[in-house]
This record gives C-alpha cells, structure tokens and sequence, in this order.
C-alpha cells in the first residue's frame, strides 16, 4: 500500500503527504490569478506569509513545543508549511522561531524538502515574533532576499489544515477592506468573571464569533499598526485584527473558515490531528497484487469488496507476475524494512482462494477488512507481517 | 491481551470500560460524604444530574447525533453514563432523548447494563431539555420513584471524560454559592462583528472564560429560574449559570476544569476522544504467554523490554502451560472471534528465541513493538493473526 499522491512517482518525502484534495477550491485560485493578472504583460498581486512559530507549548503538557510535536513521524509544523506552499501564489513563508530551535527548523526544511522558507528569530511573544516577521519583509532591510509584499497573510504554525479557499478569500478580502480574517461559531457560551471568581455576566453566544486564522493584511496597514503599537500590546495582545482596528481604523472584513482551522493546543488535538491526516492518506491506495493471470477476476472481486469497506476516492490494483513474488516470510520483512524509510508501509496478504463462491466471498471480505483497517490505522509496527484472510 | 479494569472478573460489558483512575479525586470524595454527612444518624446531601441528550448534531456533519455516535463500538453517550454512574453520591441520572431516539436510548441502558437512569422526552432545545429533566426531579411529578434533590447537576451527554472531582467541586461550591459552573481559559480570541460582518470589537482574552459542563445548582434555585425564564430564554438561551443569576439572582461560582471536559462537537472530537480511550484502556494490559518453565526468564526480559514501550500503569504476564497452548492457526481464529464477543481483542505473536543474546534482544524488542502497537490501536480488523517477531 502506497499513500503517495496520484500521478507522483512515488512518496520520496520521509514523512506522510497529504494530497490537497479535501476542498482545495481550484477554480477560485484560477480567479484569484485571473483578477490578480498572472497573464503576460499584468502585475499580479504579491502575497507572502508569515508563521509565528516560536510558542512553547505549556498547554499541551508535553515538553516538546506543539508545532514540533510528530504526526505520524512528521512534525506538525511541516504539514503546515506544506498547506501553504502547495498554493502557488504564495510567494515567500517567512517562519519566526526561537534561537533554541532554529537549527532543528533547518533541519525540517531540509528533510522535507520545504521551499520559498525564509526564517526568523521569533520574540518572547506572539506578536513580536510576527513584528519579527514583518520587518523581515518590509523594504528596508539590507541584505534580504523577500521583497515586500502587497498582501500577507498571518497564520498559525499550528493550523495544519488550512486550505486553498480561505486563504484565497482572507487575500481577497484583505485587498479590498485592508483586512480579513477567518471566524468560527463559538462553541461554548464566553463568560466573563467577577474578581472573586463568580460569575460577573455571560455573552449572548450568538452575537460573537471565535477569531481564528488565517488572516490577511494589506502590507502597509499591517506593518504600520506593529510599529505604532505599544509594549503592552506587544507583550499582552493576541489579536492582529485589533491592532489593525486600533491603529489604521481598518475594520477587518470576517470571513467564516471550516472546523477544520481549529487550533492544535491540547494533547487531544494531536489525536485529532493524526486521524485527519490518517483519513486523508487513506483516500488513496494502491494494492499490489501478487495473482496468477487466470484469476485476475479474483482481483476484480476484491476490489469490489474493498470499496465498501474502504471510502476511497482512488483506488489502484497492480498484478505483479508470480516470478517477482515474496519467496518467504523473512523476505516481506526485509523488504518493508527498506521501503519503510520511504515511508511505505508495506504488509503481507495471503487469502485463501477455495472453489466455493461462498467460501471465497467470505476470504474476499476478510481481506477486504484487513487491508481497510490497515490503511485505516497504518500501524508502523506490524510491517513486514504477513497476515491470513 | 484483556482491556478490563484490574480487581474485575474480566469485561463482561459488549464495549470498552474505562476504569476511571485519571484524577478521580478519592480524599476529596471522601471529604464530601463527610461533609454531607453520610455518618449514621446525619442526613447526606441528595444530588441527582440531568443530562440533556436531544441535539441533533447538525455540526458533526454525520446524520447520527453526536451523543450516540459510536467510538470502539460503544455509543458515546454510555461512556458519559459511565462517567456519571462511577461516582457512588450521585442519586439519579434524568436523561431527555427525543422520541425518536427513546427506543434506542432504552437499547443502550439495557446493553451497557446503566443505572440510576431515568428517561423524560427531550423538548426541542437545550433549555427545554433541561427543564424536562428538572421537572421530573421536582417533587409534584405524580407516579414518580424520583425525589427532589437538594443539588442537581447538569452535565452535557457529550462530554465522556467528566472526573469525580471536578463533580465533586461544582457540587460543593452550588451548596455554598447555590450555583456554580466549570470553566475553562478561551483557545481563540472572541470577537463582536458588525452587521455588516466586520470586525466591530475583540475581547480581552485573559478578562474572559469557556463556561463548560458540568454545572451545579441548588435544585430551588434553577428550577425556580427555569419557572420564571421567558420563552425567548428557553428558545434561544444556552447558559444556565446566566439564568441563575437573572431570575434569582445567584452569582454563580466559576470551577477551573480539566482540558477533557471539552465538548465533543465535530467530527474530530470524536477522533480526540477514541484516541482517549484507547490511552486509558491500554494503561492496562495483561500479557498471556506461553512458554516453559525453564524460560521464563524470557517473559521477564520482554516485560522490561515493553515497559518502555508502553507507558502504562498495570502490567500483568501469566504464564500458560504449555498444554493450554494453541496448536494452531484455524484456533487462535476462531478463539479470537469468539472472545471479541466479550471486547477481548486476542491476537498471537510468535517470538523466536535465538540462543544469541543479542539476537534475543533484538527479537524480544520486536515483540515488543508489536504488542504496543496492537494495544495501543485496537485495531479489531487484525484479531486472530499470529504475528512473528
């Protein structure tokens, strides 16, 4: 089984790639680069991105910061940085991180191959490392390859699942209104406590949103309320959209994004996480089968029962001629030992092939439910198993 | 491999129970029976919940409501139950369904083995629901077995992780303060848009808190707000701790929560918490082997070798004679589909013994990955294989 994206060679990243496909809304990108005039002889609209990546997670209650926690073998913050860089029109990432931590970033960059990355040292808090950020991008930095956007976008390291389409509309609408962010409903009803820790009044749940990212900012407006803003803002303030309001009088425009945005901070958003990605992995497979010719249609009739176990959107069959099989078990081992670091994980299936339709159609549905909860859960400690329907 | 809690005859339950070590506060439990005096000849505190369980979950995206949503084959809703019914002090359990989904709330109590329970049919809000679940308790119901408690508990049905402490805790402070809420520290910025969907105002995040469940009244006292509140409150109002303290002007105590409380509201938060579940029931493993007296240091060596695999808390190996061992494969199969029937997964696992100690090792590391993975997914699709190390 294969989790790589249809029509690439193969997964030759060491950690899971997630496709893109979940909502990616292809034909607004289209229209972005129209409006923005990617055609010859127009100038298309700048847009670069900045990543506070320098918290340190205390809420999580493990010692790793979350945007370096692993999913599946794979820090967070690199699917973020691969959600970002699959849209094209993203021109720069620019990555605030701790010292401490810088080399260990290079190190993902590296591994996974990130690009259009540039980084910089994060401050003590949210909003100077996006400050940080920000003057990385503005013109008047000497030796520095970003040129300064028209638009940027500020997004959460921790947000893995931003897609195509809410970032295309917090572009849009930050080009228009000179500010965008994306909003949720809230979830619980917002209190508001009394100094002895009593109930002072509650929110009317309906009339108030929860702010999430990403946002977007015309360059100039952004930049211009982080140097205006006071230390209190710098050191207490969460909201890019306030200083925005505060200091520009630049009324964000409040776009609705999909739960899908929510932020990782606790240890069951890592779980959260790793199922999503897990699901989205497993909309794609490959079975490579290892089948005589004359029972080809066997094949066929996996694959039928496989689709009803398995909510695949591909789903590939390979017959591989007897001569290239598995000799032995110790073979299968080894081999998904190597084509482990190519992050394939690799399990043996043998089904038992009786005359009887009935005998065989229940082999078939044992199979079917082996390989869905392989794909499914994609348990690296069962590699090189070789399992009986 | 046995998922039940330690002290029991094994799981005789059809799904996963969790045994409720994770900071079940037993000193303070033992305060409040003192406290309320469950000494003969002291009268103790009566408290029932209520437990509104009639959404829809239209935000799941998925047609089941949330609350009966299964996770390890067993409807949320039954671990919440579970989570209540655990702690002794709690009287009785009013539970409002729809009537449509009476029947299989009845199905549930009856196959979970729940008790304590009590069904009202749920109105068509959440405050309805409650009201439903209140006026049950209220003394004038004719033909009712329930009685009036002194302080009633109003919990969500989707919120499994509820602890005996943090019930303990708003109990305690509802006696003292008549009404009293859990709270949480906000994740997102909150946010007030215009009309015109742009950002009017944000919140200070720090002044402002998640109420969450669960919450405590004096049982005069919310019935009395529910009594007086207006149809508006009772359409479009979600707070309960709000009504308190407009209609009886209770200025509730706010209760610091656990993260766990969180509401399971989308399709993730189900992934979050199965992910849960599976971590608490593998804190408990016993391992069956099969082996022979002169090797049983072998069992030793994997118990130290698995101990730093899996963090868990209970450790259990039984050694079995060898003349109860499997003879083969067809038996661990049909074994394992019939222990499954008792929510015992049971899969085989050959670990060869070389007489090489480093070779030995290395076996033993394997089998020791393998049996971490298997107990920390749970993956019920792989049950009867006989894997090797």
């Amino acid at each position: 089984m294969e989790p790589g994206p249809p029509g690439s060679s193969g997964p030759v990243e060491p950690g899971p790639c997630l496709s893109g496909q979940r909502g990616a809304d292809h034909a607004a990108s289209a229209s972005l680069q129209s409006a923005a005039g990617t055609e010859p002889g127009r100038h298309s609209l700048a847009v670069a991105a900045v990543l506070p990546a320098g918290g340190c997670g205390e809420r999580m209650g493990v010692p790793t910061p979350k945007q370096f926690c692993s999913i599946l073998e794979r820090p967070l913050i690199s699917y973020t940085l691969q959600a970002l860089e699959r849209v094209c029109w993203i021109k720069d990432i620019v990555v605030a991180v701790t010292g401490e931590n810088m080399e260990v970033m290079k190190s993902i960059i590296q591994k996974y191959q990130h690009k259009r990355i540039s980084l910089v040292e994060a401050g003590v808090t949210r909003h100077r490392s996006i400050f940080s950020g920000l003057k990385a991008l503005a013109e008047d930095q000497l030796n520095s390859k970003l040129s300064k956007p028209e638009v940027v976008i500020i997004h959460d390291a921790v947000r893995p699942f931003v897609e195509e389409d809410v970032l295309l509309k917090v572009v849009t609408a930050a080009k228009e209104h000179g500010a965008a962010g994306a909003i949720r409903p809230l979830v619980s009803t917002v209190i508001s406590p009394s100094a002895d820790g009593c109930l002072d009044h509650s929110l009317e749940r309906a009339r108030h949103r929860a702010s999430e990212m990403p946002q977007a900012f015309l360059f100039d407006v952004i930049y211009e309320a982080y140097q205006q803003c006071t230390d209190y803002d710098l050191e207490f303030g969460t909201e890019c959209l306030q200083l925005a309001l505060k200091y520009c009088r630049t009324k964000a425009k409040l776009v609705e994004g999909s739960p899908d945005l929510w932020k990782v901070t606790y240890k069951r958003d890592l779980y959260a996480a790793e199922s999503i990605i897990k699901e989205i992995i497993s909309q794609e497979i490959c079975v490579v089968m290892d089948s005589k010719e004359d029972n080809k249609h066997v094949g066929h009739l996996l694959e039928e029962v496989l689709k009803s176990e398995l909510n695949v959107h591909f789903l590939d069959f390979k017959l591989v001629p007897p001569s290239q099989k598995m000799e032995n078990l110790m073979q299968i081992k080894e081999f998904s030992k190597k084509v482990k670091e190519r992050n394939i994980l690799l399990y043996g299936l043998l089904i038992s092939y009786p005359q009887d339709e009935q005998k065989l159609q229940e082999s078939l549905r044992q199979g079917a439910i082996i390989i869905a909860s392989l794909v499914k859960e994609r348990n690296s400690g069962l590699i090189g198993q070789l399992l009986i329907a």
